[in-house]
């Protein structure tokens, strides 16, 4: 006690800035720590979880296998053979929602993909059929598969098809159609039809014997060049998409197609910045399907979105969906959309910020605040945060300007219960009204609520 | 005076921080000015040039030139064609030099373009013939053309040809080969010269091609939009190479040639990190050259090293080199190489940091550091000491991870000599024994003597 009184007084402040700013001004050094107590009501919960004596274990395992898997691309196939998806059946983004409650984006991207199964000769038509009823819905993570925005997938359209050669895994997703009037984003008229005709008809099967000729294409090595050249995987995919034409492109000139057809696909490719992400997608659940179902572990292994509602899942609670009403991004629109034209958040897109890059890699992609708003220091701070609620840093991925710090990987949700931060999601805004399409692209935290939610279900899982 | 005295100090502190330090420990602001007197013996040059009343316009004019200047990929056609070069003419980078006194980079390159040529039948005979003077030596800047490294051009070899749709210029580079055991760096193996007869046959009709079917290829916006993808145009260029690719992909697969020599040609360009360096060179080299020849201006329109000697052109003094032995640079090795491997600095590619790129650039490419040494915080800072010696910041090349400010563009003599700091360059480095090839990458100086020279030169042209 004597030795504590004679050292140098050191002095730390928590809460508001009064005392800090005095001591300050008379030229005393202050450590100023942000804390806050954790929200109300979840005490003991946490106390719960936190003294599980499984925990540190679990979840140093669970993040170990986020950590260590790899995405290879090994084949390019339709849905109906890839994951026997039956005709009248239909892949969507997020937990499980019942047609009732479904979104405008979400019914547009239905009712495009009804026309383009030729279920419905017309929008009208299309929509009294999902109206009754007459089809089968099921939400893409139950298929090992990620669909971006409203993420539909029928039985015809084409999927890239990837493996983990770390833990066996294979996960799917469809093959990207462009900005502004696409399916994913619930425009559904003559043009966005006509485009995934010739998706299927042509850059599917191109696709497909590219990707044989080359082999198995490392999709993990991509992204993590991509983050020194301005990507963050989500929202920004330019060099990603230019590095993977880069790899397909002897196969695509060597497959023996029409010159015109290899040229139009090597354009459409090349001439769709996000292109990669339906492939950083893929990757990404490949790496946190490895983590699920460790017993007694608080690590998030999906955050997926329906346009409705916003749902986890968290590895020591198996299948169960942790939901409540998705909030609306906050960013930058196109033309003379505003806000009140916007859905709420939508798509399975945030797996990329369960895998630890998008938004929580927005320093390394600091052009992306052109796309989505804010200050390049917002984005670096955006990064510096998601460290206070992830259990890791990735070994994989790197942030150039924090000279080389792997991104920070893995949510915990005691960590989110404790410090009041959410995840930090840069994503696409769908237009409200089914058939709009895109109408822009910023911002968006997960509802408060489901992370309490989740912690209640794990302590309920703590032996007694 | 008394307002002076009633209002607060504020403290100033230059030099040796004694008093600066002791003023922050008792709580008082201090501005520190890092403030240097300029090299001893300049400071009549100085005064005459900075009083010379017609500098502040004429600079304003010649960097207003430079940053309007565009630059459009026209054509791509021979040496022989473009520039009417000779058999038994070559091009070198740098400022002049005689056979006498050419590094061993230079001599190498010198030697596989006779081979390439069919001058000589071996390394020796070629060797033989450069010692008797039995060929042409001429700078490319002289023909406004630019040459990484050795810069070594002859007849056969193909060339880019850009214009500036500004100011009417032309400008022409080479076509480039790749890193390692390549010519520019001084290798003259069979596999070099084979691989430029490829180049000759191959890539230059087949680009040729794509170009005219493309139309005019716009390098600047490339060259822009890769800063904003961790390029910074001289020793990254990854995402600048892969932007190129796509805009001539569609002429290239559609230009009639076999598809293996298309799909060969797609591999050698998108294999090469380095491909776009020769397109951002000319590119540099159109907007120094529409600065040139402005009466009374101190900025810089050229730097360019032979291997042996740096040189400098100036706006206000026309063609005349200022020269001193080039520095060698300091960074990083391949394999076994170490620092007495390594040549002088050479290559006319400092056009690029000429022109507000390249190093001047560093902190838009924090991935750099992996191939010319130092941290990310040592990038960022190099660039923002480039602020002090230049006349403007660039309205086409922004760098996002300083909220996207302009580079740094424009050397002024009369601010390097008052600073004492130089241009800061990355650069490849070749070995010093003709035939080695590249050994390393990192960082140079020019030879601080020059910029005195020059600003001799501008005083003497002062009216009186």
């Amino acid at each position: 006690m004597s030795g504590l009184l004679d050292s140098p007084l050191a002095v730390v402040s928590a809460g508001v800035p009064l005392f800090a700013d005095a001591a300050q001004a008379q030229a005393v050094p202050v450590t100023r720590v942000d804390w806050r107590p954790p929200e109300p009501g979840t005490e003991q919960d946490l106390a719960r979880v936190m003294g599980d004596p499984r925990r540190e274990e679990a979840n140093r395992t669970a993040v170990g296998r986020l950590l260590s898997a790899g995405a290879e691309l090994v084949d390019v196939r339709p849905a109906a053979e890839a994951l026997g998806l039956e005709r009248g059946s239909f892949l969507h983004a997020g937990p499980p929602i019942d047609r009732e409650r479904a979104s405008g984006p979400l019914r547009g991207a239905l009712i495009g993909a009804m026309l383009l199964e030729d279920l419905a000769e017309d929008p009208a038509q299309a929509e009294q059929e999902l109206a009754a009823g007459g089809i089968g819905l099921d939400p893409c993570h139950h298929h090992r598969t990620v669909g971006p925005m409203a993420g539909v997938v029928s039985p015809s359209m084409w999927l890239f098809e990837l493996r983990d050669p770390q833990h066996g895994g294979t996960a799917w997703c469809s093959l990207n159609e462009g900005l502004g009037k696409v399916l994913r984003y619930g425009a559904y008229g003559p043009e966005v039809v006509e485009r995934l005709r010739w998706m299927n008809d042509v850059l599917g099967p191109l696709l497909r014997t590219a990707v044989r000729s080359h082999g198995p294409v490392d999709i993990t090595s991509i992204a993590a060049q991509m983050l020194q050249m301005g990507d963050e995987g989500h929202n920004r995919n330019r060099a990603g998409t230019l590095m993977f034409l880069r790899e397909v492109l002897p196969g695509l000139i060597d497959s023996g197609a029409p010159a015109a057809d290899v040229a139009e696909v090597a354009r459409f490719v090349a001439g769709n910045d996000h292109f990669f992400l339906n492939l950083a997608m893929p990757a990404c659940k490949l790496a946190t399907d490895a983590a699920r179902d460790v017993t007694g572990s608080t690590l998030v292994v999906a955050m997926a979105r329906n346009g409705t509602d916003f749902g986890i899942q968290v590895s020591g609670t198996g299948d169960e969906w942790f939901t409540a009403p998705a909030n609306t991004p906050d960013g930058l629109f196109l033309g003379s959309y505003g806000p009140l034209d916007a859905n709420p958040d939508i798509g399975d897109s945030a797996i990329t910020e369960t895998a630890g890059i998008g938004g929580f890699a927005m320093a390394a992609a600091p052009a992306i605040v052109r796309f989505v708003g804010g200050s390049v220091s917002d984005a670096i701070e955006a990064t510096q945060l998601m460290y206070d609620i992830t259990l890791a840093e990735s070994t994989t991925y790197q942030i150039p300007v924090l000279e080389f710090r792997g991104t920070p990987t893995g949510i915990d949700v005691t960590r989110v219960v404790r410090t009041g931060l959410l995840p930090h999601i840069n994503t696409g805004m769908a237009g409200r009204v089914a058939g709009t399409g895109q109408v822009g692209a910023g911002i968006v935290n997960p509802p408060a609520e489901i992370f309490p939610a989740a912690l209640r279900a794990l302590a309920a899982a703590v032996p007694v």
